[in-house]
């Protein structure tokens, strides 16, 4: 499509960068935001900027956070011997969604992958042993491994329990199995296999 | 869902602004230019303030231009005594897309809708008959109204059709029919009843 002016293709060239915007989307935003008050799509350009800016990782978990120390890690109310390991800062607003987590997290920023390159020296799992062996900000004593369940999960998984047995910490993961509500009839048969084989007391 | 930090919703509001984009895709895009270089978050940014900025109307046609006058008004090549009335900047690139068109157009902005509390003066149509008035940038030979087939699409038609009576220019409107490679059986009874009322010399 030609656009009748530079400018105008410019911003829509830039929109289509954004993940799953095509170049029609990213039309109808520019659009829109040309009959936008210009003080609407400032605040939105610095918005954006921000991210870049202002915004941080916490010294301790690497999540997003505005400050050094996030507010999980700085809440007095959190389990300070628990951490969470996930691979990134989507799966720690799933886990905080469900309030049933106490503890802390450590977001590694992906998983170990050597077909993309990502090796563990590109995750925060230095950091992890590290935390654990200084005790800071806290003594640990579980580690709950929450990565996906692909084999690059697993690898990684398996890289970081080795890694975390000299330490003398307590390694788990997440219980896996026909997810509450669904039918047995249309589970698949690894996740109901998992269901059987890790089977808890009735009355737990 | 509770983000971990106030910049990455602040982000996430700005971003759901934007047409036919929730607070997921939303939170997909800000954690994409988080993941971005700073200098690529930029270019975006400064791309969308260009838009209210540096971006301007076409002083003749009021399209989209990064110039005074846009290119097509500006065009050695285009033939400027036709100019074809359309609602907005969208219906231009539809028929510049065609390639079949060589005049110049008039963007109204709009059409006239009471219920949205659109009146003509709300619109591009005061310009349209200085420009012909005036014959500036050219003299006005013929005004193809290609305004939407709705009830405010043809209100506005009726409006400016009486408007341009007095002017001496010949008005006429886009051909509607059944579309090319389209079958009868499957055509809304309206579309085919115009392409039979509007039937044209088969040798033309």
């Amino acid at each position: 499509m030609d656009l009748p002016s530079k400018i105008l293709q410019e911003a829509v060239d830039q929109l289509s960068t954004l993940p799953g915007v095509g170049k029609r989307s990213a039309l109808r935003y520019a659009l829109h935001l040309v009959r936008s008050d210009e003080h609407e799509v400032r605040d939105l350009s610095e918005a954006l900027l921000r991210l870049k800016t202002d915004l941080r990782r916490c010294r301790y978990c690497h999540n997003l956070s505005d400050t050094e120390v996030c507010p999980v890690c700085s809440s007095e109310k959190r389990q300070k011997g628990i951490v969470c390991v996930v691979e990134n800062v989507q799966d720690v607003m799933a886990i905080e969604n469900t309030q049933q987590y106490r503890g802390l997290y450590h977001v590694l920023g992906g998983v170990i992958s050597p077909i993309d390159g990502i090796g563990p020296q590109d995750l925060e799992i230095a950091s992890l042993l590290h935390r654990i062996q200084t005790a800071d900000p806290a003594p640990v004593e579980e580690v709950i491994l929450a990565l996906p369940t692909t084999m690059e999960g697993d690898t990684t998984n398996f890289y970081i329990n080795r890694q975390l047995q000299p330490l003398g910490v307590r390694v788990t993961t997440l219980a896996r199995g026909v997810a509450v509500g669904d039918s047995l009839e249309y589970a698949d048969e690894i996740t109901l296999g998992r269901s059987i084989v890790g089977r808890i007391p009735f009355n737990q």
